[in-house]
């Protein structure tokens, strides 16, 4: 999937609605909270706490990544961010900035 | 920008270095770190406390949300995760299941 | 409830555990989704997007920050760390640093 | 140091100010915020990535405690919340639910 397909994607399925696009820093609380349920899978995958027998045993690290993805599309869109362009920026910085920091293979 | 081109980008950058991936804990821990930042760029951006004469004026939210990103994309990497499965899944789960939620315009 | 004493209880509840405490970033995740909690009752309390009807309508945010400060003690008892300390030295940061950023009455 | 009279400290701090409190969502994000910078600290210290020479070597994991629970006391007050009862609550519920899931020594 393409990111600005995606952000257009989003945007048409927001807008089809009456109360369209929350303010954002609703949208952001929201983010907060997928990054919440993100951890709480990541926790049972990756630490001690197994869940409770009477818990969904699959692990939704998936969903709550795709959750999370549209929240960022859904905030990008607002503030009028090109998430490729953003990303693309950090790859770059990325590139220059930290070669330094790591042993190259 | 494709998602399956970006996972791709970051993981070659990644495995370039001997280090590789850190663990997927400590991905989730940067993370929230990207999403704190973006939370103070907003909250200058959306609220009543401006920043300091001293600091850099600029909203930052696009470099933010590109690090955030970029860390979404290492930790689906690292748990084997298409990131553009996961946001296809949610835009289809929105559409059957929250469109009786909203109003139509 | 004084700070001290809720750290030696949140100490002995963990300690009479064979298990004990849990990794340093397994708890920090554990907060992460604590306060994710807190973001989603705050979003319908203070936002647009109401609870559906099969929801708990009550706002459990005063669960959710006890359950914030329960994780904050256990990552502060783990690091050998004295909230009343940190808490202390905040507002003395504070009383001197932003005096000045805003207007008296 | 007193949860409550720790309420009150910081109401007097924030009410000597024309601005007073903030509104809650910006509050979450300052909370947010200070997780993200503890994130940070910790995964200094319990992670491969290490400080830049530039960087402060000292872990501010304390400091950044103190931020958070700075800010919890914020929103607790403004949501007129008894933080002492709220751990009160949580550490009655551990009592009562999580004794048989681990294992006593």
């Amino acid at each position: 999937m393409d990111l600005k397909e995606a952000q257009s994607i989003v945007d048409e399925y927001i807008l089809q609605f009456k109360e369209g696009y929350f303010p954002p820093m609703n949208n952001l609380a929201r983010l907060v909270e997928e990054v919440g349920e993100l951890s709480r899978e990541m926790n049972h995958t990756y630490g001690p706490k197994k869940k409770k027998a009477s818990e969904d045993q699959r692990d939704k690290s998936k969903d709550e990544m795709g959750d999370i993805l549209f929240t960022l599309i859904v905030l990008a869109n607002q503030m009028d961010i090109d998430l490729g362009e953003s990303l693309q920026e950090v790859v770059n910085k990325y590139n220059l900035r930290d070669k330094k920091r790591w042993t190259l293979e």
